[in-house]
């Protein structure tokens, strides 16, 4: 049985996972019959955003590890048990927990730091030549972890010019994608979507998940 | 173009609404090109639990509605702004958070209460001859306003012994049905299914919530 890691952020758009990308990533993965684990880092959020106002609640705090626990129905560990290559392939939904939780890409962009164990599972897999799938905000993970190690990955990104600047300034390369269009960097065997930084609704969103992990599955299965 | 109110009870099933139901009924009501309009009561949450541990987080309150903006990415309103006629259907996705959160059947069994915006919204749209789709344990919200009231309506609830005759006791009538099937109550409009009272993972949940979305739009159409 194949098993995949995917790497949580927390549990809400804008202070950690985004929770549609999640659930369908974990839906399509569990379909195709692979074993999920669920992993995040066990530290605070950077903050905690009221999803109803989209403003910073003042005095809260969470922490990334237990609020990713409600995505996964409590199926979740410590991205320090981790090790990239344990498992045959990586997938990292977005969300501002990515750029948040995850790295400082939401305040720092191409001077953002990654947090250690998530930039050690990321390198442990590319060594290992495993598949990695990065959704959303995340290909900012891979550009700041491979890239700025030397090796110019293609990535998605979304339009937004300043966003796809930051990844270009890391060392990535910058491909425009639609929505429901997937890039695969073979060399690299990283996969990435736009999802909801295109996406208007979780159908569009839908599209690209389910593109982007029958593509990682797929990279699996030809490395075996 | 069809209207569906879903109704949210937080974001995490051991607290609030269970997340895998909630985005996949999202999922398959945008798949089918409805209007999705997300409400939950602006109330306290009955207690926060720890989703790694399964344990109360002593001292942490959040508010329903607040937590349900997380699934919705920030697009929910307030229950008390509900008119349970105003949409052309309702579906309410399980957790803990329906029986916590909307109803205090988690407690108090047949004897529960029910968070009184609910049980207007749903009386208004039984009233109205709209179809309603339960999930999961969201039933007992069925069994509580409508069976109580007089209407021996026919529910899902999964193979718990206790759980069905909680329903039994509110006037319901339980049907066993498998994870992957639905109970249509053609008389009451009322179709439920057992999604994660039975399911073992979100696979299987998704077959119950994709069967329970097409049969609820299908009773829309025919009203039509």
């Amino acid at each position: 049985m194949v098993k995949v890691g995917v790497c949580l952020s927390g549990c809400g758009v804008f202070d950690g996972a985004e929770i549609h990308e999640s659930v369908l990533t974990l839906l399509e993965l569990a379909k195709a019959g692979a074993e999920t684990v669920c992993f995040a880092p066990d530290v605070p959020q950077m903050h905690v955003v009221d999803h109803m106002t989209g403003e910073v609640a003042a005095g809260q705090t969470r922490n990334v590890l237990q609020e990713s626990a409600r995505i996964a129905r409590g199926e979740v560990i410590a991205a320090s048990e981790v090790n990239g290559a344990e498992f045959d392939a990586l997938i990292f939904p977005g969300g501002f927990g990515a750029a948040k939780n995850l790295s400082t890409f939401a305040t720092q962009g191409a001077d953002c730091s990654v947090d250690p164990d998530v930039a050690r599972i990321l390198q442990e897999a590319h060594a290992a030549s495993r598949p990695i799938g990065l959704l959303c905000i995340a290909p900012a993970l891979g550009a700041a972890v491979l890239s700025r190690g030397g090796e110019a990955v293609e990535l998605t990104i979304g339009t937004d010019a300043g966003t796809a600047d930051a990844l270009t300034a890391m060392g990535a390369q910058h491909v425009d994608r639609a929505v429901d269009e997937i890039h695969v960097d073979l060399a690299s065997k990283v996969v990435s979507t736009p999802c909801y930084m295109l996406a208007q609704d979780i159908a569009e969103a839908a599209t690209g998940v389910e593109a982007l992990v029958a593509k990682v599955l797929d990279l699996v299965e030809l490395a075996e």
